[in-house]
């Protein structure tokens, strides 16, 4: 599944990734990453809840997630859009605000996200990577639960997404 | 001259804003800052040089630049581009690396660099903003003489492509 990333080499050492093949034909996905009303529903691994979701769509454009822990702590998320090729590439960093401005404080997770898309029959080749800049920020995310966090999510995502839950769209 | 640079708005407590009309055409500003045969020409303001420029011109691309210090001391300066329009905007962080990986170390001078460009008359209407995440940051850049550094890059800018010395292109 190298091609997917394409311009983007995952380095062993500094990156996560999260390959699979899903059941969900790709603009769904794609919807289920782009559209609040439906990434409220399962962006947040169980028994995380999302309780707010803000998505600019455009390069420079806000991503902002709120997530709610079982105890009611609340973790704000805000990052930037830096691509937007629909149905095929989302990409976005912590380490920016929206237009780009320097995240300040800066973030306890330093990371650049890039889920790649490519259909696969009726499915979708899905592919998440979590760049970092040097290996205790990638083993910090690691501990955190990236695989385990990003898999729940995705296996929420296909329940909702995919059949026999798939909505008309 | 605020059109110039619209999605973005700067912020007088965290940003740093160079504004100036040049004699000096739109195609030949942005060639000036996009080839590094004509970059190494102007960039480092006097009397420090530019010794090496490394430009691949695309968003994800990566833009190095060494400068040299009189004494012989060298800075290296890596950065990611962000948006790439030609003749009207270049924008680049010091936060990403090629491929918008997160830096690391994180900069000492943390930015991002939006370069606008809008024709006026034979000339161009030129905004260099530098956008930071917090005073500190800000104040940092001052200190260092960003409108002295970057007026005087300017003004070699324009020594080299304004008339008469203006090159066939």
């Amino acid at each position: 599944m190298t091609t997917l990333l394409n311009n983007f080499r995952p380095d062993p050492e500094l990156d996560l990734l999260l390959e699979r093949v899903v059941d969900v034909p790709r603009d769904l996905v794609w919807a289920a990453w782009t559209m609040p009303e439906h990434l409220v529903k399962w962006f947040a691994p169980v028994p995380f809840t999302t309780t707010e979701c803000e998505i600019d769509l455009r390069a420079g454009g806000i991503f902002r997630t709120v997530l709610r822990s079982p105890d009611g702590d609340e973790f704000s998320n805000t990052g930037c859009y830096l691509e937007v090729q629909e149905n095929e590439r989302l990409v976005w960093t912590s380490l920016l605000w929206p237009g780009y401005r320097p995240a300040s404080p800066r973030p306890a997770l330093a990371f650049t996200a890039v889920i790649s898309l490519e259909s696969n029959g009726q499915g979708t080749k899905y592919s998440a990577l979590a760049m970092h800049g040097d290996t205790t920020s990638r083993e910090s995310h690691a501990e955190q639960g990236f695989h385990e966090g990003w898999g729940t999510a995705l296996d929420q995502l296909v329940a909702l997404f995919g059949p026999p839950g798939r909505p008309d769209m």
